[in-house]
């Protein structure tokens, strides 16, 4: 039977061939089902068998009738699975929402405890290549219960930490001692990597949201929590070296290092009483209870004053002109947007910076415009210019959208909520925005010929289109025109 | 039959594997066809058929031979696609021109319209994976016709823009006006990512030619085109947002919106009117007819100081230290080249820059030294040192050719025409060039001992060859004794 | 039979598509042996052979069990490659030992010749794609027997050329002449990509040996070696050109050239007189015999005052903001670590750089603390926090390791010898070491609160642990209770 394997060899290889061009293997599958000559024959046979019996030769036939159906219910089940094979990989290539995260789907969970929990937004790359540009950012949230310990720790990225919700302690080691810092929402703080730290929700009731971007120096792409103190659960990074080298380099017996990492099982993120909260307090100025230390973060965007704002929205922006040198060496600014309910934010785009984006409350919509994600690109000829499909997305807390620089969109706000959305801008050197409604915008700017030969259109009716006083935030309605008639975005 | 299945995916998994360590699969098809018991076998079962006529058992042989042969083919067809296969790898792994593309083989066309075309050369990488360190950087061609309209859009990319031929207007959004650029053949100016620019074709007879290095910021080695201003062809942007949203943003109303974006049909680049021509023009600054307004252009090279000339060739470089912060920021340097007819430049290389080159006019040749790009490189021992081959192609306007650092070249001009080239140099800084021929020249600049070591040739002897005064460009003409067996290069 | 084929393709793609989802194929494979419904029907069919005789039918049924037991042995013989197929992947993911690198495994051998040898170490990122942050660096070894000559060369990348052992002129190609640095054992200096470069062994006796830091200007990860003088070995890289070509640029009759280029055949390092190595002395300044010119190295590592230094241990740093601004540009540091015999480094890791280390002299152990390679990471939930596994390796001369940032890791030198390692940092702009021993670790650092939260420990019993007095080199040696125990680390 060894010939048998060997010819199934032939036949595979030729089918793996015959698979990759894909020419072949659509004539092969064209003509599948059209004429079976092995049913014949098969049929055939069971007539031939003269020493059959009657009922012999129907059960003979039922099988190769059996058979048969097996088989195209094979080929059915294939080519189904085939096309949902391809189904995927089309989407992969042309996914309709590069852009859009959601929050159970594109998040995994890399810590979960009684305490809380941190989750990490997948590689940009991972959603679409299209993000290969931000590569080597990554989003995560640490979300932690009243009254916690976030356990210390360090990791080999540099990290921008911004308080979400509710009020931290965050301690940082610092040569010799522990510096401590207080965080109220809105705060943001550069721990540079390696730093060990560790994070107290010093609110007895609220939970603690922060989101850090992480900016990994090691492999890109890619950081790594490293417990130093710790125990069992969280594992400290010591618990690797042989008790040799650890009772050589701490001076202390075997038996007192066991218990000592034997010791830690609530894992990274747990309960502690009311005392240890306070004892974690800072305690450097004098202060009022239960915490008074200065807060040291290096700002706090809801405490600035707007770079715009009118009754629509309001716009905060930290960047590398404003403020710590840290921002620019990692080419980074924070925006704060606040979008009045039945409000919009302008259909604008960045020139430069990648806007990542998360919903921190309110509800509301997104849409993008973008050139077409099929293999149109390059190597085709396409003889006009490019077709623009919209993403678009429903928005609420905790989800994160992705926004390139020249990809013009917009932001409402539900009719019922304001929106409130944090964004990192990365690569942000050099960025303008443009934006194509409100003052001084693109149509607008443009001289009156071209304007005319752009849209083959007299410039009078094009200027009476892109006429309104108000930038950035505008109310979300109909013109007058058209009131009553206001449909959902 | 499901079990027939099961073993199936047995044999399959086995081979599978079988394949994966190619030795198995090289032992399996050796004895592939010298014997097949599985024809035995079939044969074999044919006469024990009692029941059988003879016809039945000459059709049943004929059928197991049949199927023989029909598995012989799928080996030798096998055999062959896999050889193929493995050739189309083996050349794709030693390109011989890996440096070299042609005006028609390696560009794409972007746009194609009465008015005018845009080709895009393909990615580096697609050429070859040598070329990765210039991924980055894209090259477009745009070509208009006599007074033509290039309709606004913004790119995802800085974008250098040279014009080679013919007289343009660029207009250019900045905040609230347009600004006007009348641009001459050697202009040179960057366009920030993201700003609008529109193009107009001033000359009424003359065609177009402009390049566009494009170096894109958000995805690296892509960029896309925006039209804000447009209609259907090309599509605005806008037209992906839903008209709730461009309603409420342009206040406008629909009927008056679904007019202004269903006008403009002509494509992206499209003939004007002379009328149209002379209101595009700069107005700024007076000026005479037709287009007086003050070049703004960066620089023009072709009115620049030549950084060298002799009777052979000319040299013209702008870059980092010599004018705009923009080219130190974009690491980038612009020379132009013109070799003398019957001349040729000096056999050099660049240390630290990749010349992406454009042959803007002229014929003539190139030879570069590559070692071989052969599998040879790390993993294989190879006792000796590497060796080098020709890369060698004629040179015709509209070819590019890119020259990465360390590899020593040369180009030639034809006998008939002097040969004009203009160079994209990426990664300058540091840069310096090093010869093989003429003044200082690396063998002229070794101590005696050493070159005598190299050559293992006597000093006096080496030295007699390096001699000669010029440097940069010489005439290509074969030494004196050798006159009159010149061949063609 | 085609349609046996066709049917093999089906089934084929079938269990392709099973194979996807492993799922299916797990649920497949596990009912395989349990029931054989073909083994069935093969014997049921043997025995419905009425024309059989009983020898006959005991052959068919013999057939049958061979082929089911054929079958069998496949499908065993599947799991079992498969499995190691698995494992090898397994393996790959989780290399135990993706930071070491062996004398003799990891390098490749570039040029072998009577005179000595250059190894290069294979890319990091073949090694595992974990090092990718380094991908860019590429580390060679020459190694020079007494009194040879290492022919003229350049290279397409920056070179930083450390002198391990040995005694060297080193040639450089500067404008018109060339300049000679004698290197002693400790010099560092840095070549710039695409300077010719020659080197000579000036020892009548000890072998030269010099490490190499490449890092590529052209294409990432990959550099080449360019052989401007020389012949047949070393190719000389004129030879690409055509006759035509260098006869005109070095104006020399072909017969010559032939003649010139057709010397050298010794390989690119050979034995030379010792009259040549005195006649490549350095002779600008007054000097002694046999070499007197004052060394022009940036720096020679082992006269430099050390950072740190006690009974245990010696550590020399040079960095960007000690020196040269080559190093800062190059973003690098070189360090000089000597660890006394019985001694060790204490656990400490990097913040930001990556250290690429060479063992010079002596013998002795590493340990790396990792936190899993597994597939762990970002996908799959993985509720509690990562383990740590040890990286461990013996260390001897010749060998390289890898320590990323954030990684805690130690050393230890033998009970014999002191352990002299050569680290070249990357990376290193805001580099901070972060200790786990000693004074200033970042235990002891931590506020006592956040110190017995992290242990679940009395911070007194933590406390204990941690103090000594030393930092950064310890004696290797156990807790005095243990003493007497102590095992081989």
């Amino acid at each position: 039977m060894a010939t048998r394997a060997k010819l199934s060899l032939a036949i595979f290889l030729f089918f793996l061939l015959a698979l990759i061009s894909n020419l072949a293997l659509g004539k092969l599958k064209e003509t599948e089902v059209e004429e079976d000559p092995e049913l014949v024959t098969c049929k055939h046979q069971c007539q031939q068998q003269r020493q059959y019996t009657e009922s012999d030769k129907r059960t003979c036939l039922q099988q190769c009738d059996s058979m048969k159906q097996e088989r195209e219910k094979q080929v059915e089940e294939e080519t189904r699975e085939k096309e949902e094979e391809h189904q995927e990989q089309h989407e992969e290539e042309e996914d309709e929402n590069p852009y859009v995260f959601e929050e159970d789907k594109d998040f995994s969970t890399r810590v979960e405890t009684e305490g809380g929990s941190i989750r990490v937004l997948k590689k940009f790359t991972e959603k679409s290549k299209l993000l290969q540009g931000i590569e080597n950012f990554r989003l995560a949230i640490l979300e932690a219960r009243a009254h916690t310990f976030v356990s210390p720790r360090h990791f080999d990225s540099e990290v921008v930490l911004f308080n979400i919700k509710g009020r931290a302690v965050l301690g940082l080691v610092r040569e010799s001692e522990t510096e401590k810092i207080t965080l109220e929402p809105g705060d943001m703080i550069h721990i540079p990597a390696g730093t060990p730290l560790y994070i107290v929700n010093r609110d007895e009731n609220e939970k603690l949201l922060l989101a850090m971007l992480h900016i990994p120096v090691s492999t890109p792409g890619k950081f790594e929590e490293f417990f130093g103190p710790g125990g069992r659960d969280p594992e400290s990074v010591l618990s690797a070296f042989s008790w040799n080298v650890l009772q050589a380099a701490l001076q202390t017996p075997k038996g007192k290092l066991e218990r000592l990492f034997n010791q830690q099982n609530e894992g990274s993120i747990f309960k502690i009483s009311r005392e240890r909260v306070r004892a974690l307090a800072p305690t450097k100025k004098s202060s009022w209870w239960p915490f008074g230390g200065e807060s040291k973060a290096q700002f706090n965007i809801f405490s600035k004053r707007p770079t715009f704002s009118n009754g629509y929205g309001r716009l905060t922006e930290v960047g590398p002109d404003d403020e710590k040198s840290w921002l620019q060496r990692l080419n980074l600014m924070l925006t704060f947007t606040n979008i009045t309910q039945r409000s919009m934010s302008t259909i604008h785009y960045n020139s430069h910076a990648t806007k990542i984006a998360l919903v921190m409350d309110g509800r509301g919509h997104l849409q993008i415009s973008c050139p077409h994600m099929s293999s149109r690109s390059d190597s085709k000829h396409d003889k006009s210019s490019p077709s623009y499909h919209r993403i678009s997305a429903d928005l609420k807390p905790g989800m994160v959208f992705v926004v390139p620089p020249g990809h013009p969109f917009v932001t409402i706000a539900s009719n019922k909520e304001n929106l409130l959305i944090i964004c990192f801008e990365v690569n942000v050197r050099d960025n303008k925005k443009f934006t194509f409604a409100g003052k001084d915008n693109i149509v607008s700017s443009l001289d009156n010929v071209a304007k005319e030969l752009a849209f083959n259109y007299p410039s009078e009716m094009v200027n009476g289109v892109s006429e309104r006083k108000e930038s950035l935030f505008f109310p979300f309605e109909l013109p007058s025109e058209e009131r009553g008639r206001r449909a959902v975005a």
